[in-house]
C-alpha cells in the first residue's frame, strides 16, 4: 500500500528530487515523529538550523522542502512554497469524508425551506421556513438554521452551530460547533427605572471563505448588517459586537473581543484575548499584538501593543523599564536627600 | 404601503412636529441609511452637532427626536426621551415573531414536565421530567431544560441553551444561544493524590426582566444559589462561577469572567473583559471600566480601573506616565552621574 | 426523617464527638445559612477564628470539622480531613441521579456505533459510525459524539457537548454543556492571496478523571495529538489550541487561552485570564496567577505573574511603584531643574 515518492510528487504537482521511483509512504508526520513509509516536511520557518539538524535524525522516507531549501540528507518533493505542498499533502493523506447529499430522517426541514439536493443536512439539524442552503453545503448534526437565513455553495457547519434568523453565509466557508450567529447585540437605553432593550433588527452577513471558530459569538446590527468580510479567519471563543464590520483576509486570534460599530480595514490582525472599544477603525494591514486594547483609531500598516495601545517596540522598552521602577523609586528618594544636604552648604 | 407620519406619531404616542399628516414611511433606519419613505432618528447623544450636520443630509422622510432637540431640517415626532421613541419605532416597523403556542411535534418533552399551554416548543427541544415551563414562554429549537428546572412566564430561550437540572429563571427575561446555566462549579479539594471534586448540589436562580448573551456560561452553586438580579443584562462570552451574587440593573460587557462567591450589589456596570478575584464585593452603582480587575472590594459609586484597581482618573495618570518611563530610567542614570561628579568636590 | 449524627459518622466514615446518639439531621448547609436539622462544615481555611466566631450563632445541629479543629461549641463528626468528610457529606445528602442504562429513542445513534449495554445515551443525541461509548458511560440529551471517537468507561457528556471525530475520552472524566473538542485548530499558510487553511488532520485525547468546563473550546492538532493528562481540571470558557499537551493533575481557571503547541507540564496552574504564547513550556508544579501573560519557557515550581511574566513577588513591587508613577515623574523634572541651578555657580 502507498504510492511512490515519485507518484505523490506527480499528484502533488511537485518535483521529486532523488533516485526515482523511490520509496513507498503512506501517511505524513512532523519530523520528530515520521516513520519508515511516511514522508515529513520542511516549511519555511525562523528555526531553519534546527530543523535540518532534526531532519538528519528523522525516520521518514522523504520530506516534502521548498526548491530552495539547499540539500537535504533524503529523497525530497521539491515546490515552490513548501507550505503548499504540505498542505496538498495532507489533503492527500487526509481526504475529506464525502459528503452525501440528502436530508437526515431525524432533521427537522421546515417544508418551505429550500435545501439545494446537493446539501447535506445531518442528523438532528433544524433548518427553518424559508431558509436556503446552497448546492454542497454541509450542515452537521443539531446545527439550527433560523427563518430567512441562508448558506451559500460548499460551506460546511459543524455540529450545534447555531444561525439565527435572517443571516446570510456566503460559499466555501466554515463555521465551527457551538458558534452563534445573529444573537441580539447587547443594546439597552439605560434610566432610572432600568435598561430598555433596544430591538436588533439588524442582520450578520458573512462572505466567502470564511472560517469561525467554535463557540464564537457574532451579534446580529442594531440595523443594517454585522459584517465580516471575504477570506478573514477567526479563532474560538472570539466575540463580535453588533455593526461590527470586519474586511477581507483579516485573522483574529483566540478570545478576542470587539465592541460595537468598530471597524477593522482589510488584513488586520488582532492577536489572543486583545479587545477594542466601540465606534474605532483599525488601519489596513495593522496588526494588534496579544492582549493589546484598541481604545481609538490606528492607521494602517502599524504593528501595535499595550494598553493605552502604542507601537509595539515602544511597548516592549516600557516593559523593560517597567522592572527597573521599583528601583527607580528609590534611586529618586536618594537623589532627593543628597539633594537635599548638597542644598544645605549654600544656605 | 406604510403609514403617514401623523399616523406613527399617534401610534408611538409621540407629537407631530410638521406638516399634516406627513409624508408616507414604512421603515426605521440610521441617519445616513436612510432612504425616502424611512423615518430616522436623532438619539441624545455626545456628537449633536455632527448629528444635526448629517440630518442635513439624510435621505429620510421624517425623524424621531426629543423635545428639546430644537430646531430640526425635516418633520420630526417628538418624544420626552427619543431613544424610547426609537424603540416604540423599531418594535413597530419589526414586531417580534408572534408565538404559536404548542410543542412541536420533534421536541422531547417529558411526560412528567408541565408545560402551560401558551407555551411554546420548538422543534428538538428537550423538557425533562418535573420542569415547569411558563405562560407564553418560548422556548426555541434545540434547548435543553433539566428535572425540575423553572421558566417563567413570556421568558425566551434561544436555540441551543441549556438550563440544567434545578435552575430557575423568572419572567420575560430572553436566554441567547448557546448560553450554559447551572453546569457545576469549579470546586476541587486538592490533595497531594490529585484534585477531589466537592459535588455542586446548589442552583441558579435567574430573576425577571433579565438578558443573558450567547455562550455565556453561569455555575450553579456549590450549596445554595448562583443569583442573578432582576433587569440585569449580560453581554456574551461572560463567566459566573459559582455562588456569584449579581445585583439588580446590572450591566455586564462581554467577556466578563467573575470568581466564586463574589457579589455585585445593584446597577454595577463590568465593562468588557473585565475580571474579578473570588469572595469580593462590589458596592452598588460602581463602574469599573474595561479590563479592569477586581481584588478587593470597591465601594458604592465609584469608577475605577486597571489592575490593581484605582480611580480611574488616576488609572488614566499612571497610563500617561507610563510612556515616560524608559526616558525617566535614563534621566534618572544621569542624574546620578552628574550628582557622583558634584559630589567629588567636596571629597 | 434523617439520621442521627451517631449514624451518619458511621456512614461516612468519621468519629463522633458529642452525645450520642446525637440529633437527627437530614441535609447539609454552609455555616450562616444551616437551619436546625442540618449539619455544616467547618473545612481548613484561612480565616478559622472568623469561622469559629460563626459557628459560635449556627442554628446547625452538628459540624463536619478535622481532628485538630480543637473544641467546637456543638456535637461534630470528625475527620483526618474535614474537607474530605464534607465532600462524603454532600455526596451523601444529594446522590448524583442513578443512571439509566440504554438509548433513548429519540436519539441517533448510528447501526456501526458500540454503545456499550451498561452506558445511557439521552434524548436527541447523535452517536456517529463507529463510535464506542465504554461501560456506564452517560452521554447526555442533545451531545453529538462523531465518527471513530471513543469515550471511556463512566465519564459523562452533559447536554451539547461537541465530540468530533476520531476524539478519545478517557474513563471517569466529565465535560460540561457546550464543550467543543476536536474542533479544527487554527492553521493557516499567509500569502499575498489570503489565508489558505492548513488540514488539521490530528484529534485530541483527554485523560481519566479530567473535568471540562461549559463551552470550553480544545482544537484537535494539525497531525499528532493534543492531550488533557489525567486528573486536570478545566474551568469554563477556556481555550486550548491545536497539539497543546496539558500534563497530570493541572488546574486551568476560567477564561485562559493556550496557544498552539504548548506544554503544561504536571500540576500546572493557570489562574483565570491567563493566556500563553505558542510553542513555550511551563514547568511542573508552577503557578501562573491571575491575567498573567506566559512568553516564554517558566521553570517548574514557581509562582509568577503579569506581562511579561515574573516572579510574583517582584510584579506585586511593580504594582505598587506603579502609584508612585505620576509623582516620579514630577519629581524627576523638579531635580533635573535644581541640578541645573545647581550647576550654574560652577560655569
Amino acid at each position: 500500500m502507498g504510492v511512490t515518492l515519485e507518484e505523490l510528487a506527480r499528484i502533488l504537482g511537485g518535483r521529486l528530487d532523488g533516485p526515482s521511483p523511490g520509496p513507498l509512504v503512506s501517511g505524513i508526520a512532523s519530523i520528530s515523529e515520521a516513520m519508515a513509509g511516511q514522508v515529513t516536511f520542511l516549511t519555511e520557518t525562523k528555526n531553519v538550523q534546527k530543523r535540518h539538524q532534526e531532519l538528519a535524525k528523522t525516520k521518514a522516507s522523504g520530506v516534502i522542502a521548498s526548491e530552495n531549501a539547499g540539500s537535504l540528507p533524503l529523497p525530497s518533493i521539491r515546490f515552490p512554497s513548501a507550505y503548499h505542498g504540505f498542505v496538498k499533502a495532507l489533503e492527500y493523506f487526509h481526504p475529506k469524508d464525502s459528503l452525501v447529499p440528502g436530508i437526515h430522517p431525524t432533521a427537522f426541514v421546515h417544508e418551505d425551506a429550500i435545501v439545494d439536493p446537493t446539501a447535506m443536512i445531518g442528523p438532528l439539524a433544524v433548518v427553518e421556513a424559508e431558509a436556503q442552503i446552497g448546492p454542497g453545503a454541509r450542515i452537521d448534526a443539531q446545527v439550527f438554521i433560523g427563518k430567512h437565513s441562508r448558506v451559500g455553495a460548499a460551506s460546511h457547519l459543524y455540529p450545534h452551530v447555531t444561525l439565527r434568523e435572517e443571516c446570510m453565509i456566503g460559499e466555501n466557508s466554515i463555521v465551527h460547533s457551538g458558534a452563534v450567529l445573529g444573537s441580539d447585540g447587547f443594546g439597552f437605553h439605560s434610566t432610572d427605572r432600568g435598561h430598555e432593550k433596544i430591538p436588533q433588527i439588524g442582520i450578520v452577513e458573512i462572505g466567502n471563505n470564511v472560517e469561525i471558530g467554535a463557540n464564537v459569538t457574532i451579534d446580529r446590527a442594531t440595523m443594517g448588517k454585522t459584517i465580516v468580510g471575504d477570506g478573514t479567519k477567526i479563532d474560538n471563543l472570539v466575540h463580535l459586537a453588533h455593526n461590527v464590520r470586519v474586511g477581507r483576509n483579516c485573522l483574529i486570534v483566540a478570545q478576542v473581543g470587539i465592541s460595537g460599530s468598530t471597524t477593522l480595514e482589510d488584513q488586520v490582525t488582532l492577536a489572543g484575548q486583545v479587545g477594542t472599544a466601540g465606534h474605532v477603525t483599525i488601519g489596513k494591514g495593522t496588526t494588534v499584538a496579544a492582549r493589546g486594547v484598541v481604545t481609538q483609531d490606528v492607521p494602517p500598516n502599524q504593528v501595535v501593543s499595550g494598553f493605552p495601545l502604542k507601537p509595539h517596540s515602544e511597548e516592549k522598552r516600557i516593559m523593560v523599564a517597567m522592572r527597573k521602577l521599583p528601583e527607580l523609586v528609590k534611586a529618586v528618594r536618594r537623589i532627593e536627600k543628597e539633594l537635599a544636604s548638597l542644598r544645605k552648604p549654600n544656605e
